[in-house]
């Protein structure tokens, strides 16, 4: 069973919209070896453990759970990439309607013209080229070797096409997010070439893949510095056996050791993404916000009376 | 930020392997109004969000994060079904290899042979006729209203679905479990039902979709008897406004009240799943087990000294 | 602009349900070469035709128009094929949830699991293989000659798989039906022939495609002997010159004759479908009938009067 | 059965060419929401209709074949919108092969380098992120309350959709479709809110989906008074009790009242496509159109004697 | 540049035919671990390939070669296990129509009908589940230590697939080439692990993977005996540095040595196919096979006086 | 069986990199009618062909080993646009990392960003709109007839398509590689044409199809001058008789004879692809082509002793 919490692994860096910079990233959401594709395959993976390893399956399946918070964090940045992006350099935009002036022109210049058209200036779940993730990403085959080797390319894989969108962009927003996962992917190839370690494998000076000192990167350094991509995080509210696989030395042979920890230190606070009346989203109206505010104080009156004020909206603010 | 527990949200029960019933459960699982697409469409539909309807977002969040858990429920519900197919109505094979006798003779004629060639014997993220899930699935209009829309008709037509495979088998393990997701599925219908009434409309006698009383099924009467169907969980380790939309009298107008919890009264263990020879699952064979065993040994001797035991397997199941 | 008769181009003969059957001529509907591609690939092809050479445009958009009627036909003759199928060979069932009895029990062992599980026994735009049909089937190079060559490619093969479906069953309903598309493939194949010889190429004796005399099948040689191999309807309102490639000797040149007609001589009646309890369909249940029913009533006082009785379907009865 | 008349049902606007609008077009006629969707799924729906309640039907069908005029009218206006791009803004290009000069350098530069590559400057099966149209976007689910509420859903998001591409582009040929095809939407949505109504629903003020007034688009607003947003046709030759459901007040409750008529009460005319040699479109080349028309003359001589000219070229045009 | 030889790398064995096991063989040529997959794979690698390591360049075109090979000799192992199959226990057949008996009822209860509807009882680049092959399945990440792990795994991943279908048939058609597929995905296992060890792994008791002795088998145990499963072959017609990487010991580490030969010792002949009538395949009919004797007559006669007979099937034989 | 010689078949000319035309280029390679397609419908037709008319195998197959070529041409042409692209127009990059600039910031506007994120500059199994290539473009209908006339309908789009690709970019290194695929796909049109006129049909003045005169390409034109588009190569190592059809008159009717040829009379050398850092790519880093240079050194003492220096690369530059 799984519980969530309304918080952020990573924070989300303010910059300028860049709907191409948010294209690009869609990769790491959407793309074949995206996080998608890791939080499925190793949800997956876990579902169908069989036989009694537990070691290997808690730390499949801890990191399987952290995937999905990694979803929420480049699902967010996306969003974050697009929104405004119509007022980007200066451009201003009125009320749609206001006179036939078309206040989204620029949209349809842009790589993956869905962002505007189907989401409301928000992330969806296609790679960088726009073609829709698909079920035959995940490879689950029931092999425990080789499935531990197929999430060491999974997870190499992903690194290097985050070293690759790192240096297609400048853009803050998205240089925050990606250092992040650059640092977790590392984490994550130790985890798995820890596992194959423990069964005989020496990987004397291969890792990591590839072969470059991301520590280049000021971003990723940071993170570096702090330990990051050298712990790994069970998420689990009972308890795990992560930490058999998971400690000692790094498989990189680089002298750093691994460490196993619950969760990470810190949580972080999610932006507020403010109502794009460009998109027609959310189109909570104010005749509708009233509608909603009645009943609820209705409500309010025959029950638990916590809730006051004109609508939803209202009463979310004050909460 | 995602949690876990090592837990089912519903037990699932002993019965007879049956691949037919897996390959028609795989609906349920990674079909088109499958739990995939319902999980996925919620979150991508939280992280979107936009504006300060908050107790809207909680709502829809809450039900995406109990999706999660509805995809590890019909997982390995479906793996259920599988393990062990081949020796299925007094069939008996020996180890690979033997002889070169055809242990998995019958996989060939099963509906999705992928069952037994791709996975072993377990779940996939592929639907009824053997289609990936495809992210093409997932609608996130960031528009409210319409969100709210589809989503009544996502869960309705889930509903549908799972009341037709329902009538498909009798295979208690199938039914224990699709009996589960048809009460929840009403309850998902009064939830996205009842945000739309709190917007003005007023469903009188349509709901729920299909007019059916599902309580005609024995399995599915246990679980309302005890008000399944009627509960929402928010499963948010923080807090939660989603009580704020998630009371009062269900949408069904049919008497009933729907009540807002935290989680779910009781957990479920997860049934083992042995390890299957003749599709070479998980071959953490004896001389691997014996190296892993070595390299935790010596790190328990220098280190925090809990694990003993002479391999993973071993110490698991000391654990 | 289309205009619509409801009626059937072929009459849908009677037989015994057949699951196997109707999805063999799923082929037919959804397939890469069945009735969807060459509707929609004509039309787009005429929808964007360039230039002045009126008589081609004017073949190509009549078999277009023709191919939806097509569409409709095999639509229905496979809904036909599925339509009761879970009481096939003496099997009953009771209404949904009697006691929990599986009614559907065969479905789950069928070709396509989706005729059952998400359409309610009826047809989907589908292959016989479960695809679904895509739009990249559609050729529409934009350049007369090729485009009349691709089409005769594609009657061709479309006649070829028909012959070879016809071949893999004796059901009267598959049988009647697959007999007339493959007379009027003919005909198409024949048009397309025309057009091209129209520009030059001789066939001498290469058509038909496959080389097979199809008056072989008794039910096939009917309709020759009626002449539906030689004739091409232009289904216009308005008025067409496809009569100026349409006539003459055949590109056969087995001695026949080429006939434009603007439809065909006969209308034919649609079967009537009855509700299937077991799929939940349609589900328009006594208590919403009665609604249904109400608010007529209530319409025709005010208005024109014209309706009368207790709900929508016995009202539909009487008209 | 179906009919064709070769007019279209709004009439197509000049502007400049312009392939980025002609693109995001491209979402409204092979999106997953586009005309292609509505068209085949009610088309599905009414082939695969079950029961007696024949008003709903015919509303159902009634619009599907409305839907097949929008394919043929969005496939046009793309056309349009692609036919001469290469000439845009003051280009100018010889006949192929003059020099080697490049005369569509622009085109690989596009949003869908298919419409140049693949295409001949016109509209093709697919969405604006280049992705194929395909059948699993079609529900068909059998039950007639689910399918109402999926419709409305379906209408819903078109018009969104539809909104959001008027805001990107000020191009007239593309405005005048769109605007066309948002006051035919309101119209839709009305019908499925209407049916679902008279099965009790009561919508207050929900509709219309997105709650924007779409009479601010000076273009809607014309259609508008002219009442096209509260008219359905039924395009039907024989008779049809679409009437029964569409009458009376319209579900938006804003006063106005629904009307039900044959068809619209003027046809349009289709503009005409010349030949684009860098295409090499249509390549009916004098020496091929020689001989068609040599073949021709001979007919009518022995024949109807009808026709009359050098070419079919020359004797369309005096048809 | 390639060029071609007429025969096999491996000889087909003659037994029944069997539909069933030809589908669960078509995961081996067209799944994504499939041959068509590793084909496709090394091919874009090497034609991709970057800087001067040359070795390595040798040793993944060499082994993509090889898999042209396999795609023909599994591709025609799928064939034979087809061929026939209508008659297949027994059953006879008419030639088509023979008073409209059904000839290939079988066929419409196959796992995938497109055997006999789309090819005439041959093999299709599609899996076991129907799907067909894609070009997301290819990974070429241009990082040339990743490439060769992505291999590892695909060669794993392929050896597994294949050691569970062997489990899934007797039938000695699809076990002779599921064996000889065997042995050769242990040499390329072999080969991809040992260019690793150039660069530093050790990989102790790892390989292979799965770890099972496939000498079990016996129809593998007499290729192993023959050394078929440490040889690997560059096929080149110049010249390859292959051998600098492939030699030496094992990577297996079980006292075996690595051989690099130009090719492979023997080659097989080609199983003949004989004309199906009831699939209307080829179709060369007499009255067409005359035609294409006297054209070649009249050729010969004039020239090179090479051909005699009375048609190409006449003369092929003779040749 | 299948050989190779590490040559190309036509040179690859040097001009400036141009991501756009590269773009385009792909749907010559991976598009529905491009070389990936032509190669495996040849393959898979000549695998699966049944019957004894060998010349007409031989001809298939014979143009299905060149097509293998041509996607080794095709595939290196891509990669040579792409190739440093970030760098081109005066841009210059350092190595990743320095002080973090995005050394590939034009990259995520590119047509297709996963020429820099998912391969490395490289070409890639997918069309110019970026959907990767799939297995349902091949057709093996099994029928000789139908099959030669798709295969004629393919080569003829195939030549279209490139037609208005070379209209659409003047840089030589696309304009060399479409010059001479133009050229070639002439030649297949005649292939398959002769091939059709052995057994009947006359094609008068029909074509080539695009009916264009290709020679007013200067490119083309030199390779029309030296026979290109008159001359087949079997590629055969045996013998082949593919001569019995591709001899005599050239059935575009403009006085050409058609020649059959063992084999091209020219090989043309590979360009050097240097590594680029930007892309990780190779990632052969010093440290490990040390290991590997070691490794191998110590073989060539015990075994061979041919090879010396440093490394592979080293090694290989003095091959």
């Amino acid at each position: 069973m799984f519980y969530h919490f309304q918080n952020l692994i990573n924070p989300i860096v303010d910059d300028e919209p860049d709907p191409s910079a948010a294209n690009a990233l869609q990769e790491g959401l959407g793309g074949q070896f995206g996080e998608m594709r890791t939080m499925m395959q190793y949800l997956f993976q876990s579902f169908n453990f069989r036989g009694e390893a537990t070691p290997y399956l808690d730390l499949i399946q801890g990191i399987g759970v952290e995937e999905i918070s990694h979803v929420e964090l480049i699902s967010k940045t996306i969003s974050k990439l697009l929104d405004g992006a119509p007022e980007y350099r200066g451009k201003k935009f009125d009320v749609p309607g206001k006179g036939g002036k078309a206040t989204m022109d620029m949209a349809k210049e842009q790589q993956n013209p869905h962002h505007f058209i189907v989401g409301a200036q928000g992330s969806m779940p296609v790679d960088a080229a726009g073609n829709p993730w698909s079920g035959s990403y995940v490879h689950c085959n029931g092999n425990l070797v080789l499935d531990l080797l197929d999430n060491l390319v999974l997870e190499s894989t992903g690194r290097l096409q985050k070293c690759r969108i790192y240096q297609m962009s400048e853009n803050k927003t998205l240089r925050a997010t990606v250092a992040f996962l650059i640092a977790r992917d590392e984490a994550h190839e130790m985890a798995f070439a820890k596992a194959l370690e423990t069964l005989g494998v020496e990987w004397n000076k291969l890792l990591p893949i590839p072969k470059f000192d991301s520590s280049k990167y000021p971003e990723v350094k940071k993170l570096i510095d702090a330990g990051i991509n050298r712990e790994q995080y069970h998420f689990r509210l009972d308890s795990s056996q992560m930490e058999k696989i998971f400690s000692g030395s790094a498989p990189a042979n680089d002298g750093t050791e691994l460490v196993t920890l619950a969760e990470p230190s810190e949580k972080y606070p999610i932006p507020p993404a403010p109502e794009r009346p460009e998109e027609f989203a959310p189109g909570l109206d104010p005749e509708l916000d009233e509608l909603a505010a009645a009943l609820t104080e209705a409500k309010a009156k025959l029950g638990n009376g916590k809730s006051k004020g004109s609508g939803p909206k209202a009463r979310a603010a004050k909460d």
